[in-house]
């Protein structure tokens, strides 16, 4: 009998899923030769969903994506880092445009379906020459085994690659989703970018495939938090070479299932930057249930989540509970410190409004010297839950933002 | 010939005010004996006007403050440091009802005529006998000088006491205005509060005196910004003694010019939360002009006072103007990068959304080490404008937020 719900994490990252090729190289775009160059493709023309940033200057190559998204087929991504070609104005859009035309020069594919991501410092314009001489070398990089070099090379100050892939059944039919991730922490010398790619094998029509994306981001890469600056730059794609199953072209079991796997590797990646957010020490998930809706248990989540407060009392491995009411209370929704159960992990400190007592505090201290925490807010009001995820608020933090010049 | 518009600093602080006086002594609620008990008189009863937190946990001195204020006369505040009497249920609403209404008995005074205020920790309960015995020492030490010991006693990790008095007139009338604060970036171990007390001598009615300190406010307190976190007993009181000139009652210009007057002292205290604000290196006057309206302005000032990026990039004295683009382009508010031009002080960075190139940045660099900073972001829209002051984030701000634990 197929488990249809097992999902199994795999090897691979974003060309775990067949058909898809992957390389990273240096174009002499960073100054250090680090990798700052990757090229993604697909053996055949896939159908392609993608979310773009909501910071209202959106940079050239999302400008560029955003056109190619609303063609039916897309087949190669290739991304930059070390520079945004954000805030560039005309010259950013040539450039982009520049960078998309030769690659499907090179590959052989129609100019609508290659996609263009770029990360780095905003305001430069892109050395464009630099990249263009990198696409022969590029493509003949290309690898099944690829994805780790892909995902190395559009790094900025992240400290480790980020990739993950995961294989799950949608009906009868084994599917896979893999992906690669850079830096939600906004990172020197300007900004940070969050670059999502993902790929999957499964058949579906691209409505569907662009809700699917939607509702897991929703879930994922949209409730995490580090602080709160959205790049120019953010964006995440999603391509599909449909290998497998019949087309999910409703609404369903099918879809739900897929979209499930989808949440589960978005979910995963999104942790991976949290882990890896500038300074952080901590990967805090931020729980609360019972609140009126699920909407009303997000913006309490959040409001904990995004004090600074909390985030250096977390960083200070400190049990400082007040902070939290405090946030609690800073959210627009209605709460009465009656109905405030408080749980670090499984260890209960506030009971109905009630502090259980300063004899819990010593081991609460030890729990909080783990690397992951949980911390539960149950209220008595509904069925509403969210979970959203924040790092600590560290010196480091500071330091890298604050004193890290080139 | 008098000088209407002649605002003029002068000594005394909320004790600046003929007919107040004040104290502040130690009452034993701080470990360490440092003054933490203040009490402010009238000697006649005063027209009193009161803003109070939005933090939706409003601590119970709070909640007696908001009834006391609904009745038309005001004499005496009672204040305390090191215990916040918040999230104390039934118990805190007891211990500030008491707290009131002995200050009332030894005084003399209706208890609808006390004021009570507490900041420090949050949900234990008040050493209340410790208060209540302090009560006759405080009387015989109130004083026509004892603003500073007032303002020294209501200090919790702030690390000067902060009083300012300003002269001026009111149509032919001199009036003054004095007052003292404390703490608005949040505080260990629990939370902080901003407090504000406030003494005049206008003749105001009650309504009129309660909308020109929501204005003053407006233009003040509220355009200030450390940490985003609202406590849970953030308040404002200011007390009229009504003893000069004949009653404003109603708008016109002696209503705008002691609105103007009271704005100017409010501007003063809140500038001087900010430089005290923990690990504060420096005070930066965001100043947006040429927004479509008022209200845009003051959003994008916002989203630039409050990006975290923006305040680290502050404290490393790094001129990191793409940071301030992002923010922009994270406010709400429809700007286009064209119309964008940014100032360091006189220092112009960006003209049209053109950066005028690297040249400057040594420039700038060096302006950037004053401790007192102006950014003007000027756009083409409109005539909007708006400016806040934010503090940057730094080492110190982390390291006293996570570390420092009784």
């Amino acid at each position: 009998m197929i488990q249809n719900n097992k999902i199994k994490l795999i090897q691979g990252g974003i060309t775990a899923v067949d058909g898809f090729k992957a390389t990273g190289l240096s174009a002499g775009i960073k100054k250090n030769e680090s990798p700052d160059i990757a090229l993604i493709t697909s053996d055949v023309p896939c159908t392609v969903a993608g979310l773009f940033t909501k910071n209202r200057f959106v940079a050239a190559p999302l400008l560029l994506c955003k056109q190619h998204l609303k063609k039916e087929a897309g087949q190669a991504i290739i991304i930059n880092s070390g520079n945004a070609n954000a805030f560039t104005g005309e010259q950013g859009k040539k450039d982009a445009k520049l960078m998309a035309s030769e690659t499907a020069r090179y590959l052989n594919f129609p100019l609508n379906s290659i996609f263009v991501a770029s990360t780095g410092v905003i305001s430069e314009y892109l050395p464009i020459q630099k990249i263009l001489s990198s696409i022969p070398s590029l493509i003949k990089t290309l690898s099944e085994k690829g994805s780790l070099a892909a995902a190395t090379a559009i790094m900025t100050t992240d400290t480790v690659a980020k990739e993950v892939a995961f294989e799950g059944f949608v009906g009868k039919q084994k599917v896979r989703i893999g992906g690669i991730t850079k830096g939600a922490g906004m990172i020197h010398p300007n900004m940070a970018t969050m670059l999502a790619f993902l790929s999957t094998d499964i058949s579906i029509t691209k409505p569907l495939l662009q809700s699917s994306l939607k509702e897991a981001v929703d879930s994922s890469f949209n409730r995490i938090t580090i602080d709160r600056d959205t790049s120019t730059n953010d964006m995440i794609l999603l391509f599909s070479n449909r290998k497998k199953g019949q087309i999910i072209n409703k609404r369903g079991s099918r879809y739900n299932q897929f979209t499930s796997l989808l949440k589960t590797t978005c979910l995963k990646l999104a942790k991976m930057l949290v882990q890896d957010a500038e300074g952080a020490t901590k990967l805090i998930e931020i729980k609360v249930i019972g609140a009126k809706n699920d909407s009303a248990a997000l913006k309490i989540a959040f409001s904990i989540a995004n004090s600074l407060l909390v985030k250096t009392a977390f960083f200070g491995e400190d049990a400082n509970w007040g902070r939290i009411i405090a946030a609690i209370g800073n959210s627009s929704v209605k709460v009465y410190p009656e109905e405030i159960d408080l749980f670090y992990g499984s260890i209960q400190l506030v009971k109905k409004g009630t502090y259980l007592g300063s004899a819990l505090e010593k081991k609460i201290s030890t729990y909080l010297k783990n690397r992951e925490l949980n911390l539960v807010l149950s209220l008595q009001t509904g069925n509403g839950q969210a979970s959203v995820w924040t790092s600590d608020l560290s010196i480091d933090y500071v330091k890298i933002n604050a004193l890290y010049r080139t």
